[in-house]
């Protein structure tokens, strides 16, 4: 079911040193920094030949990633992505399987504009994952 | 100089049920577990289309992810491994611009037979990251 791994998601306390470091010191192609207001984040894409790194800060009040960040300071590796064909399907077959969706459990339009879905880190090893139908 | 991601390790607490959950649950190719015994690791692959993901477990005594299990019994994700064409100039210039190599600083051969370093997470917002000569 689980296809390509989309990105790695990283939040980071400073996003201008996260993407000079990852630009001029790991020498990677690094986007502009890119506002989703509605996801309360701030998002820096770093382009790998196979995949890629979302570099995350929050945005506004609420965010969902400002917990993470007071308590991982330095930052930390927030979430894995996985592609999937028909998000509607996986979610039934996960969820017929005991795992848990988070929130009602409807797909969300995500920062790429396709429909995700997270799924309960302590059903999946302490791992937090994101279903994007591809 | 970071070229692909090669891998994501997540650190498990039961590597059978683990396995059975990618293979099973998310549908994946996983391959059987293979003992690392001078890494202190039992590791499990899981085959994705464009990377992969390693399953970890500790081995023996002194394992080198006993310690991050015991501090997230659940597991959770341990590093990120990019590829570089050359371990050694991509050691240079990442100790020139302040960053500091894990260990003695020399490469060692890692669990895929090739030429690792890991670099200190607090040099990059957090996240343990494992270079390894493609």
């Amino acid at each position: 079911m689980i296809g390509r791994l989309n990105h790695v998601a990283i939040v980071v306390p400073d996003l201008e040193a996260a993407s000079a470091t990852y630009r001029a010191t790991l020498g990677a192609n690094v986007s502009a920094a890119v506002d989703l207001p509605e996801h309360g984040v701030t998002t820096v894409f770093v382009e790998l030949p196979n995949t890629k790194i979302e570099l995350l800060h929050p945005l506004g009040e609420g965010s969902p990633i400002a917990k993470f960040l007071s308590q991982n300071a330095s930052g930390g590796i927030h979430h894995i992505c996985y592609e999937v064909d028909d998000i509607l399907a996986a979610r039934d077959k996960l969820k017929a399987e005991g795992l848990r969706v988070l929130g009602d459990g409807e797909p969300k339009i995500g920062a790429h504009g396709k429909p995700v879905l997270f799924l309960h880190p302590k059903d999946l090893f302490g791992t937090l994952v994101e279903l994007e139908q591809a």
